[in-house]
């Protein structure tokens, strides 16, 4: 099956560190050309479910701007320049748990949108975590603290409380890896 | 839990339908204002999985501009203005495939970046899916449809093989929607 391919790309916004916008020239499949394509540089992130040696899964419920009231959400956060996506994923779960944890699975790697761009996602599952520290805060955060029993995720997940598609899918993805 | 508030709004890139950014200035839950915050306006979609009477689910292998290599999609598209996310759902499964279903089960809607917007994804199981006519193929468009068992969807999303968050995601909660 043959590919698309970047003909040529230009900035038409340098917003800040979270985004950047390009239009490209692409070359389609069947030899076709399209200009006027977007493409949007956000940030690649990591989303981490952690499971206690005593089979709680650590979430929280918060506030984002992008969402309309309460969500519940797994840790996360966004992977700094040259750090290897599991260590950012180990990084985010000290800081905003205090946790580590043992047993790192990789829950797979996503681009966010198929057509334009927006970062990449990276989602682990991280089993036999313990308290050892104390949780560091990102000072735009409110996020209050939960250990979920198996039954409570799923039934939180099928009711739509976990409101971010990385969110609800590193939660998905970590209830079909852990079932037996 | 406080939300948080949006202060004031402008247009910063009014680049096609496909992308739109605005800089905000925003109220933090803790009531501080931050300028320069981007706001990403994309477009809202559906994804489908959609699963035959004799319990085939159907898939496609395709490429796309933001994606490396082949990848496995579920159906999928743009909420056109004005569309129940559920027609667009019946609208894509029908122009994709050729199919239509007796039975759709809501998969949950999700925002897509949690800080800056970028659309929501609305996702859809179809059950009882059959064959009433052709497909019709958008243009830009290069897909082999595929009909999968239970345990190679399972096994191909465990693989990685589904490239894209909200596809993944799709196949996830339709894997646990289905499970008896």
């Amino acid at each position: 099956m043959k590919t698309w391919k970047t003909l040529s790309r230009k900035t038409i916004l340098d917003h800040s560190r979270y985004l950047t916008v390009e239009d490209h020239t692409i070359e389609l499949p069947d030899g076709r050309q399209l200009s006027n394509w977007c493409w949007i540089i956000t940030y690649d992130y990591v989303n981490v479910l952690a499971r206690t040696a005593e089979g709680k899964f650590i979430c929280f419920r918060q506030t984002k701007y992008g969402v309309e009231g309460e969500s519940l959400a797994p840790v996360g956060g966004h992977i700094e320049a040259g750090e290897d996506p599991l260590e950012a994923a180990k990084r985010e779960l000290r800081e905003e748990t205090g946790y580590h944890a043992h047993s790192w699975t990789s829950l797979g790697h996503y681009r966010v949108d198929a057509n334009h761009g927006c970062g990449m996602a990276h989602l682990f599952l991280a089993e036999g975590a313990e308290k050892f520290g104390e949780r560091f805060l990102d000072d735009l955060e409110e996020q209050e603290l939960l250990l979920l029993d198996r039954q409570e995720l799923q039934a939180t997940l099928a009711a739509g409380e976990f409101k971010v598609l990385s969110w609800a899918m590193t939660v998905a993805m970590a209830l079909i890896a852990t079932e037996s």
